[in-house]
């Protein structure tokens, strides 16, 4: 787990930015940090939390897509467009949930260029048991409420529509 | 860049959670699942406008805590310390700037055991143009205005101090 920092790095970095750029960028440069160190934090904590169950969070979040896939399965490339990651993390993470049980590797019925990721009963339990994990500690936002939570992302929301995420 | 897709998958991983565990999970696992693909996103388009300036997003932050030191220098560990990064990426953090001619590394004065990362000229330069361009870009937040900048940092904020940040 990162070190607790004595001071907010990011109020910091703002001040300087501002005495040397002016006002303007400030906004900008704060929330594109924030996001940026939040984001850290919570990967260790998520990681963390979800090591016992023998996943990481991107393993997990694989998981998730092939469990609310109508068939339970999914070609690796669409896996790939979902989740924002290159095919060769795709395939590193779908070798780390095959090495685990938790899915298989299954040709496509009719395209057999195509290769499937399906989910397995023990990759369903995992998906679960580690959910209800997650949920239980709200995703490590304590102590916002779901009023901010949800404000948070419609504002975000924004700003990965701009930058063209769907 | 990755892939824009035709529909928000935050909102649809939402309605399946929210079928399966219930309304209490929703704003927190959204939340959490904004920053996470804000963050992939945001570092995409920064590292693609830092390339031709010889810098990756990491690197940029190690410049910029150098360029606001007092003496244009830090201990290797305390870059680590500031930027949540692990040892080994602050050691190839700073291989790249090194190898780009952005710092060198510096004996401590006092202390032989402690290397420091001291910025050069070329790395002041490199630095201050990069950042004139992420300034001008608005850091890829637009269209948000400073108002719901500066809210996204505050709630962004109490995240942060709630998983340890500061």
């Amino acid at each position: 787990m990162p070190k607790t920092l004595p001071f907010d790095p990011i109020a910091e970095a703002r001040r300087h930015w501002e005495h040397r750029w002016g006002p303007e960028p400030g906004p900008s440069m704060a929330a594109v940090t924030s996001i940026m160190r939040a984001q850290q934090l919570l990967l260790a904590h998520l990681n963390e939390a979800l090591r016992h169950h023998g996943l990481t969070f991107p393993r997990y979040e694989a998981l998730m897509l092939l469990l609310f896939s109508s068939n339970g399965s999914l070609p690796l490339g669409k896996i790939g467009d979902r989740l924002q990651v290159h095919p060769t993390s795709v395939t590193s993470i779908v070798d780390g949930l095959e090495a685990d049980g938790f899915v298989r590797r299954v040709p496509h019925e009719t395209d057999r260029r195509t290769t499937l990721a399906e989910i397995t009963r023990a990759g369903r339990d995992a998906a679960e048991t580690a959910t209800t994990e997650l949920n239980r500690a709200a995703f490590f936002t304590e102590p916002l409420r779901a009023g901010e939570l949800d404000r948070l992302t419609v504002v975000i929301g924004k700003v990965r529509q701009a930058a063209g995420d769907f």
